[in-house]
């Protein structure tokens, strides 16, 4: 099965996700000051912005897997429909973690842990394909290069950092924001590295 | 006409369709556990998780169809179109089922008649599409295999368990829920079993 | 310019917005018969129906169109954008039509003459188009026929109808609907004629 | 690699972002005259058709940009991931000028300024990968034209006009809908000067 509309339905879908974030910021409704009413949302609008970050590279990353592929067998179709489930489910995430991050008590820590979960599960998700297509090379393109075992080394730091926030969340769910926006800016710049050489 | 545009604008349909099952998640408002509030609307979410595994596999199905077209007529437009719609209607009768599954008196077993009537639609609409080819062959690929009496038992078998639910949304409307579920977890082990070979 | 990405846009935004119809189907809180309830939503859904119709009828004609041409212009580009504005503009209609009905004296009118005005309004912006091309024909591919005498005056029938609609909507708003679902009926008979053959 | 994907992902970020624009124009619920319900609503169909109009001028332009590269680095994506951002931006702001353009005060002024800001972004986002083209001019297609000094001049202005805009919103929000929607009538017209020719 060629990867052509594969990736088509896939860009789809993570288009559809990554623009119902906006749904998330909601006007406010107030008769005082406008700015001031915007900025007690701020957790929507640094979610909006985390969630926005994860989605685009989760893109960028699945357009270079699937550029690697020649075919596309149907494991990885339902895999890669696995992946696109836990896409479809960071709106709902973030929208859960913006509402409940100011929160007191164990509901700020259970929101960050779903927020962070949902980014696991992509991850996951994008991982469980790669690791298919290492065991069966013949679905590789002869010209792909297998990533090296320092970018299988960074991927996994990634995804190292997005468990560890599983128990962080009940001790700061402000620092799993953190660390998940970190982990995007990391893997920014990592991925800006060979292009400014 | 070729087949190309069809299924880009079919793609984009059901990505649209599959993603905005998300809508239906909604943030609960509480001031107690959130894991206790998210736990009470597991409906919702197991609504979700069904619904996205309907629309992916009919995906994946409409994938592998289109794949063995040569060119598609205006009938099959029109036939697609309907097919489409079933497709739309998902969202909301996945929405309707979440609402009243935990009613009592008929009020759940309408609901669930009517989500597993969307997933018959949509199998119906796809299988009609499906008998058109077979009595216009001209319309396949030189290279394309009809699929095999095994095949179109396996098909016809799905469609039964749908046909099926419908009284039994009226005996136990949960029943339908776990139905639908494993007619879908049915065709993914029955499609991926050849990958798997 | 190639049509390529033109049509790939076209049915992008026309993909979201026959698929947006779906929110316009609202699920009844009721405490008696669901049923009962969703009969009562019936203009929503006769409207969900006919709008349905409208946007797949012309995402059929737009393919059959841009088939025939071998490149794209400014003006085209622009022209398409206005065509594409009337597209978004139903899923806003449909529900304001849905809402108003079943009300009593002016409101029902407005509403069905907004509802016919903007299948009009996506039935011209699409028109223009044409007009366009058979003015500059060097856009056309050399293989391509312009629609015949009959073809295009089916098409005009069609607008006649839409344009009558207006006057119509202040004597029988519920004659709207009729007209504009018999004009979608007219409009895939016609075109599924010559694949009947 | 190649501009395929990225010209799809971004159609279809783009398609979603002015689709979703409809949800901003809300069924008025009145039992009065419906008809004046509706022009009460003017700041969300005037927002509606700018926000339209800048979407759809920045797609024209994103598609002849992209039409002359021959390939995208990694930090051209995340740029156009910059970029569509704020395109996804814009249903928001659209939203949050609607509600508070008829306010008095400083609330429309910041509405106006917020609606202007993101049209600014997705502008210096869509210029920040024109000027990393221009800096790195082997992305481009061997028979690709670099903008005139004029068309670089233009594109210029019209950011000037935004950026002027964010003080003018603290005197006259109304100038801010003036203003924009003339930038949008002015890309249109030169856009369309070639062609006419």
């Amino acid at each position: 099965m060629s990867t052509g509309r594969v990736e088509a339905f896939s860009d789809g879908v993570i288009a559809v996700a990554i623009t119902l974030l906006v749904l998330n910021l909601r006007v406010p409704i107030t008769n005082g000051s406008l700015l001031a009413a915007l900025a007690d949302e701020w957790p929507a609008f640094v979610a909006f912005f985390i969630s926005f970050l994860g989605i685009g590279i989760v893109w960028v990353n699945h357009h270079a897997f699937f550029h690697s592929l020649a075919r596309v067998d149907r494991t990885m179709l339902f895999a890669n429909l696995g992946f696109l489930m836990a896409v479809v489910l960071i709106p709902f995430t973030t929208s859960l973690f913006a509402e409940y991050v100011g929160r007191t008590g164990s509901q700020a820590s259970v929101a960050a842990a779903l927020f962070n979960g949902a980014q696991l599960l992509m991850g996951v998700g994008f991982q469980s394909s790669r690791v298919w297509v290492e065991r069966h090379p013949g679905l590789l393109r002869p010209d792909a290069a297998l990533p090296t075992r320092m970018q299988r080394f960074r991927v996994r730091a990634g995804m190292l950092v997005y468990i560890a926030c599983i128990p962080i969340a009940f001790v700061s769910p402000i620092a799993v924001l953190v660390l998940d926006g970190l982990v995007g800016v990391y893997y920014i710049v990592d991925h800006m590295a060979p292009s400014a050489k």
